[in-house]
């Protein structure tokens, strides 16, 4: 068996080893759910940057270039944070820069790794697959919301632990937790997840539908990855 | 509604406003449990260290020392850190110096709270009972292992949050994770626990009664509670 352990923080992941692992980033509510979005709707490479400035410097390259602060989009910006509006294929063939509050930070420390991946719902049995043919140890990094522990994130890796448990032993207690967690309450993820904090931040923001579709499971048959600063699909 | 709030490592805590909450610092395994058996069982006061040499130095002033590194008592010290070694009531009367691994750490960090607790099973409900006299809001500090998030104290925090809910919402999401955990698994505590990583470690020491012990709900009507340095009993 390969091992699977979870670090609820970027603010924590100096305490988890990360070579030779395959860490798996995940920002559900709504940085990772967006780049599965926009790679399966025709963007052909996402960027991710840290901070709101260089990401803009990169329209001049003839990117579109999103960003949000808090949830709500930048002014100067092509577009924000929402899967939804990525849907429709009309930026097909496009590049996109984008950063985020808290998942473009996890990308970044998660440098050392084997293989670095996004996770959302949306793709998931596809990234189980990717990391069954692997055959290495797993880190779910989750983004978390300004270093503190966030429940999406978080069942996303108990259900993402779920998923491995014929080849990958959840192998911390953070794992282990999450597991059984996802196993009380992964049938009604919706409505366990409408109580947690961002997603109530979420719904003042009237953004419904961003957040039904990053609580879809299974949508495309996609693995996100990122490759030097550059994350690309791989069509499983 | 009082708030209720998990953290679940000395190294998050940061991220957190103390100010005017009672903290209640928790390290199942097993520094906190062993200080609740201590002034059950006639301790007069604790004080604890972040460090052994200075926690040594306590020895000429009359204390008995105990402290423990990864699991062992250190040599030279009168005790380690089991609770079941406090239960005869052989130390009545005396004062106790201690350092441990994770649990000193954690009371060190909580300074600036408005109170500071020791939490453990065999006096939950005593606690529960004084926390909803004070109608104060409540921040777990999870000592967690080595700053990472562990199984056992975030079960306390789950069944504490359980335990207050008629009072204390649980504001934030390690809040309602852990409160759903506990509502999963807490009929089994002791099975489900022997999984988590901690508790393998402790298991690998033969410290099986030390384990029951500290997962043994209710034995004692009174709380600890920390004021300055110093760590003392206020029986119910």
């Amino acid at each position: 068996m390969n091992q699977l352990e979870v670090c609820f923080s970027p603010e924590l992941i100096h305490l988890h080893e990360l070579e030779g692992k395959i860490v798996v980033v995940v920002d559900i509510f709504r940085a990772t759910s967006t780049m599965v979005a926009a790679l399966a709707n025709g963007i052909e490479e996402i960027e991710t940057f840290a901070d709101l400035e260089t990401c803009r410097t990169m329209k001049q390259k003839g990117y579109l270039i999103a960003g949000e602060r808090n949830g709500q989009t930048v002014e100067g910006f092509d577009l924000g944070n929402s899967p939804v509006a990525l849907l429709d294929n009309s930026f097909s063939g496009q590049k996109l820069a984008m950063t985020t509050t808290n998942g473009t930070l996890a990308i970044s420390k998660s440098e050392g790794a084997s293989e670095i991946l996004i996770g959302a719902f949306p793709n998931l049995s596809a990234t189980v697959k990717y990391i069954q043919n692997q055959k290495k140890d797993v880190l779910i990094h989750c983004a978390g919301w300004k270093g503190r522990f966030n429940l999406e994130d978080s069942l996303y890796a108990g259900a993402l632990a779920k998923a491995l448990e014929s080849t990958h032993e959840s192998s911390d207690d953070g794992a282990m937790a999450m597991k059984s967690l996802f196993e009380k309450e992964g049938h009604q993820l919706k409505k366990y997840l409408s109580q947690a904090s961002h997603a109530k931040r979420l719904q003042n923001h009237g953004i419904e539908k961003d957040i039904d579709f990053c609580l879809t499971f299974d949508l495309y048959e996609l693995v996100g990855k990122v490759e030097g600063q550059v994350l690309r699909a791989i069509f499983l």
